[in-house]
């Protein structure tokens, strides 16, 4: 049955990318309101090809926000489980467009990529899914695992409609296993397996001085300054050597092993490509840890944005009222975003300069996510990648935030497998988005595989 | 004469008032490209008001920024001298117009107060003596000295039109004393002769990370954040008691002798009130100081505007490329500006982290000015003063600037009388700008009653 599924797809692969195009041609940009037909029309066009490809049921399901797609294939032997693949089916918006060598919405190969808006970002990882699934259906007729797509449309705008759906759904979302494609690969021939991903925890300050904004040379010398103020908290949030001064900050942080750090560092990470993509001349972070640590095992707190007094052009004396900034951590097991949120806001409070009054507001947040590398679906997972890409996958943590994963394991208790086929240099969220289709087609045999080893456990 | 215009002037407060109020109709503010049109507005509004009163000449001389209105009534007896009042038809931006109680720009007589953009700084001021002047022209058909007027448009933009103009028409402008009424008073009834003048140098800072906008998920601990590196800056320009750090600052400054503090001990000053004024609950300033010395007579530095980042709605997962801070010092005597401002940009750099790059520029600068009291002009003031207000001025200092004042020495030798009739509690570049109405009407008799004094010299 895997033979039948690996061979039906093999021959398949100019009908896969131009069925691809047609999910790609349709312009779901989740941001943009004037977009909301194309939102619908790509939740409908997947429905149309999930029931052609023989899934037994297939449907948009309406939220408060963009609809969900939702299909399933429930009839694998009694004993084996079911996996649920989540994916999204809305982009960024693609502007700015004079950027881009062929239109977003009307994807081209060139050379080995498949240039186009949402070719990675994640119409086209969704995509090796529903191919995968495809092959088997149409080459046996049956799947080894039963089979259910969840592929949301608001992914890119963080809706909030998908936790409230998944509550309201999860008799339905049941499953023992979650795969999701939405990451990336360290190398193109070097297949991965993430295993962590950080949370999120991010808030707002607000510093007020005197009550109202006033003249710099009448008040100017005798007044605590709130951009002063702000500054000083900022200061005072982390020391030179990187480490966050928050107290309690790192209690709950699962410190990394000597066994995982050797692991880690076996994955390929380049420092001077790191340095080159940032547009910076060196690294600066938490001392005693790698660059690849700091960007995806520590926690970390950085200023998102700062605003206060006149920013307008040439020069205006005032000595402002009020001064703000915008302030996130990234969290990693077993940190709370809401403890840390709370211990944020009570040392913000505790070093703000007596003169000002401070507010402290959360504006969001996420649970980080750690899988068990010696799980079984990870193991499956791993297989899987060493058949299709014939090397064993790297396991690696991510530096951001997928908050669904969290949210499928306290709503369903459902693991999740992130095996992304992503590349760096994609482009994703920027002009000429593109995909590695070498990666396209060894992703869809890794899937077979997938499903294969599934059913054996 | 002066009988007849002082007689005149009281006759016609309300006309006064109804007058100005055209003039703060103008939404002639400097800093704003798209109200270029009001600039000329205003201008020609002063030029043909200037001209209905009486003035032998009007005119609207243009400069390389927005032009200068000039006029002159040059018939005074042979012996007597000529004044040149100097005055600002521009005005600051108006912004949080949600703030004002009434529109900005259409000014509202509530209580003994007259509200609108530039009500006392300095529309409301610099009409006074239009309108003293009228009431001798309109009484007597003479004025007892030659007048001169010259009323600027870029005064809150620090423009660099002025000083060329003051040189490229040092003939036009000749002239024995200067009065300029952009000044205030320490209490409603109580009238002040301002001797010195707190000059001032604004820069503006911007710091640059990474060469552009980064997601903080994949990169947010391992690249230093401009934000960050910013607030370090801004830290390190003043220590806990209020001293500023760049070396070589305080070399220049003129010490406050024994006597001088003295006399300041004298003025009227409550900190409650002006803790009250500024909304604060506590002052704070350099140590050793009393806050009025801190607010007229001690050099200061201050944020002026802090801007990076994301700054909408929500949270946004940036790790901004740029940050950017506008910093202006007030100076006093006799401290120089260009290189308080080259003093400042060589310590900035050295003290900003070196992961960041650091540009600093000056966006504007002027002198500190200081006056003898004892001269003829400053004698004359204080009987005018004494006379309209039935109480001898206090002599004190300011801690705003006039760059005018040092130019109009420097350039035509001719020394200024500071008559200020603003309160501390006017708004000045805030919501609700108001000007107190009974200090208008006497601020004109005064102004007549030093015509008057002048001429006798």
């Amino acid at each position: 049955m895997r033979d039948q599924a690996l061979s039906f797809a093999a021959a398949h692969q100019d009908n896969q990318v131009e069925e691809l195009k047609g999910l790609l041609a349709i312009p779901s940009i989740s941001a943009q309101p004037q977009h909301k037909g194309d939102i619908a029309g790509a939740a409908q066009w997947l429905v149309d090809h999930l029931l052609a490809i023989g899934m037994q049921r297939a449907e948009v399901m309406p939220t408060a926000g963009h609809p969900v797609v939702y299909a399933e294939w429930m009839s694998a032997d009694k004993d084996k489980p079911t996996l649920l693949i989540y994916g999204h089916y809305d982009v960024q918006p693609a502007d700015p467009l004079e950027l881009w060598h062929s239109d977003p919405f009307k994807a081209e190969v060139r050379g080995q990529n498949l240039y186009g808006r949402g070719a990675s970002d994640d119409k086209g990882q969704i995509f090796i899914h529903v191919k995968a699934v495809e092959a088997y259906l149409k080459s046996s007729g049956k799947l080894p695992v039963n089979v259910k797509f969840i592929i949301e449309g608001e992914e890119e705008i963080g809706g909030p409609s998908l936790d409230p759906f998944i509550e309201q759904n999860a008799g339905l979302l049941a499953s023992n296993v979650a795969l999701i494609s939405d990451t990336g690969m360290p190398q193109p021939d070097l297949p991965a397996l993430t295993y962590a991903l950080r949370g999120l925890c991010y808030m707002e300050i607000e510093v007020t001085g005197p009550r109202r904004d006033l003249h710099s040379g009448s008040f100017g010398g005798a007044v605590y300054n709130p951009i002063q103020a702000l500054s000083e908290i900022i200061v005072r949030l982390k020391d030179e050597h990187g480490h966050i001064l928050i107290p309690g900050f790192y209690d709950r942080v699962r410190p990394l092993e000597d066994e995982e750090r050797a692991s880690l560092a076996t994955v390929p990470f380049d420092d001077g490509v790191f340095c080159a993509e940032a547009g910076i001349s060196s690294t600066w972070g938490e001392e005693g840890y790698t660059v690849l640590e700091q960007v995806t095992a520590r926690p970390t707190l950085d200023c998102n944005g700062i605003w206060g007094g006149y920013t307008g052009e040439g020069s205006k004396t005032v000595l402002p009222s009020k001064a703000s900034a915008k302030i996130s951590m990234r969290l990693v097991p077993d940190q709370d975003h809401e403890e840390i949120g709370q211990l944020f806001g009570s040392y913000v409070i505790k070093v703000a300069p007596p003169q000002v009054q401070v507010k402290v507001k959360s504006l969001h947040g996420g649970r980080p996510a750690i899988v068990e590398r010696n799980s079984y679906p990870i193991r499956a997972a791993a297989t899987a990648l060493e058949r299709a890409f014939n090397r064993r996958p790297a396991f690696v943590r991510e530096g951001g935030s997928i908050p669904v994963v969290s949210t499928l394991k306290r709503v369903l208790g459902t693991p999740t497998v992130l095996m992304g086929f992503g590349l760096s240099d994609d482009n994703l969220h920027s002009p000429n988005e593109k995909f590695y289709l070498p990666n396209f087609y060894r992703g869809i045999q890794a899937s077979i595989h997938f499903l294969d080893e599934l059913a054996k456990a």
